[in-house]
């Protein structure tokens, strides 16, 4: 069970010397607004996956006037050191450097609950793909190659539509994207049902009435010869028009689209439960994820409250950032970057 | 001095039967998720602006199994009427159908404060140019139908840039965008220094320490070269990289952008502060709007807390939603789209 015991920090954002012995079950950091809270978040997010949850770029993670920084995170049998210094990048796990990161990836993962993840809900359909490839990527590391492929192909099919180049060359391009096409399509054949059944038992849990169901914008099948059907358009819009880039996953609160009729609270608990649904998946891959919650509880009312907070006792460990200071496991107390354990 | 004294709603997304008497200064609506808070907020901006603040299309904004929605508000010396049936919209404002959105707008004015206000400070550039369009275009009319017209001739161009036409037809659009981009440009520079001077003194009020700054991507004056200059990489990439369309307004908290610097607390007050700056800027225009409040407090730590809460007070009627009951005001408790007075 991955557990994380000790995160060290130097350099991250506006963290200041962090060294912190992590309580196995839970765990909650507080104090004001600019303290460093989410940046503590972000250095443990940045320790499993090598990335900002809140898609910063590597520059923006460094704390001013400094060059550089360094993590350390110690789990129940592997040490994790990460540091970036001079723009270079050296990534360490069990005292090993770790050159591919397929070699790093998966020591330890953690799931992100923000209060942004309503934005799933709310937001363009692009939101919710991105959420699902993210997801399906981490128990699946080859979904993410073919999404990279299927990506630079779809790019390039689009510029040649652009240019009207209707002269042979576009069916090259056709033949690559539905080859990709199909294998991103069986992967996420295979994977959504499990989606959908987690959703459903996780949005009866809360009373939410709240289905998702996935919308592909063509089968496997068919794939090819909706391609073809649709070229005539394509080529006068300069964009192929179908594909899993196009593909909805639909999410509503007793039979109507959550994202136009939802209220904020309850597009918030949808979005509450996309997370723990990414948890129970990797649990049940065995791959078990730290929780990491950011200011979970906000605009839920008392009604949901209860049922949310026995949803997330369901994880192994948790991390709570909070502006609020509550009897809630390990405390610890955060100001100007510092973190002590609160008395 | 604009007040809202009633408000009724019938048909308007769940709200059921609403008619409520609001006190002329503070009133507090609470209730559980999906009760209508926010549909109420909705139905008061709708009543300024006929619009949703959400961007909801007005399909939405009907109920269930209904086939329209009713408004009424009452305010200090006029009485407005709205009613959406079968696709079409009837606007009456002191017992006079009114035909032109000039007639009806500004009867009373509101700025609605939300959670998703960080995202002006956190999002894309576009953003932040949306929220000074509106904001200017509220104040003076005439900028919003410049920026149509704008963005009518910006589409055009780029249509003709991306065919590569570079016959002579391209001239035409430019001489017309930079026509059309230099009073944009002229209203921008005549009223920035004022959201600039208000934003400054709002943000030493919360001690925040932030600042905003106008970058435009030209000058009026120099707008037609720059176009000129970047036209073969315009028409290579089919956008027009200069004007209006790309200028940024830029948020820093102690020198550093507070989009990727400012934590998400620090960035939510600064989103809120830009909402006061709306209500300062309507209040010189002698236009005075409600504040419109969902979950003002929300992941704001104690230290600003008291601080936000004496800007809100410089309102003169202030409408707050909130999951959570306090004592603030008129109370009003909202159920299933249903409100009552509360004991």
């Amino acid at each position: 069970m991955a557990i994380l015991r000790r995160i060290g920090a130097e350099g991250f954002r506006n963290l200041k010397g962090v060294d912190i012995e992590l309580d196995p079950v839970s765990n909650l950091i507080y104090g004001p607004n600019g303290a460093g809270k989410s940046n503590l978040l972000e250095a443990i997010y940045y320790l499993c996956y090598l990335r900002s949850y809140r898609n910063a770029i590597e520059e923006e993670l460094i704390g001013f006037d400094r060059d550089g920084f360094s993590l350390e995170g110690v789990g129940a049998d592997k040490t994790a050191v990460v540091r970036l210094k001079d723009g270079k990048k050296k990534v360490i796990l069990n005292s090993v450097e770790r050159r591919r990161y397929s070699d790093y990836a998966g020591w330890i993962d953690c799931v992100v609950l923000t209060l942004s993840d309503i934005w799933i809900v709310r937001g363009s359909p692009t939101r919710r793909r991105e959420w699902l490839d993210i997801l399906i990527s981490r128990i699946r590391p080859d979904y993410y190659r073919e999404l990279i492929e299927y990506r630079s192909i779809l790019k390039q099919r689009n510029q040649l539509l652009l240019k009207g180049r209707m002269d042979g060359g576009i069916e090259a391009w056709t033949d690559r994207l539905v080859a990709v096409g199909k294998r991103i399509y069986r992967l996420r054949h295979a994977i959504f049902p499990e989606i959908e059944n987690i959703y459903q038992e996780l949005s009866d849990d809360l009373r939410l009435e709240s289905t998702i169901t996935y919308q592909p914008s063509t089968e496997p099948e068919s794939f090819r010869a909706d391609l073809e059907a649709s070229q005539p358009r394509e080529s006068e819009i300069g964009q192929t028009t179908v594909g899993p880039h196009r593909d909805e996953i639909v999410i509503k609160k007793s039979g109507h689209n959550m994202k136009g009729y939802g209220s904020e609270g309850e597009q918030r608990l949808s979005g509450i439960i996309l997370r723990i649904v990414e948890q129970e998946l990797f649990k049940k891959k065995k791959k078990d994820p730290i929780l990491l919650l950011d200011e979970p509880f906000i605009e839920i009312d008392n009604n949901y409250r209860a049922r949310v907070e026995e949803l997330l006792k369901r994880s192994h460990q948790l991390i709570i950032a909070s502006t609020r200071d509550s009897n809630w496991g390990r405390r610890f107390k955060i100001n100007g970057g510092r973190i002590e354990v609160a008395g």
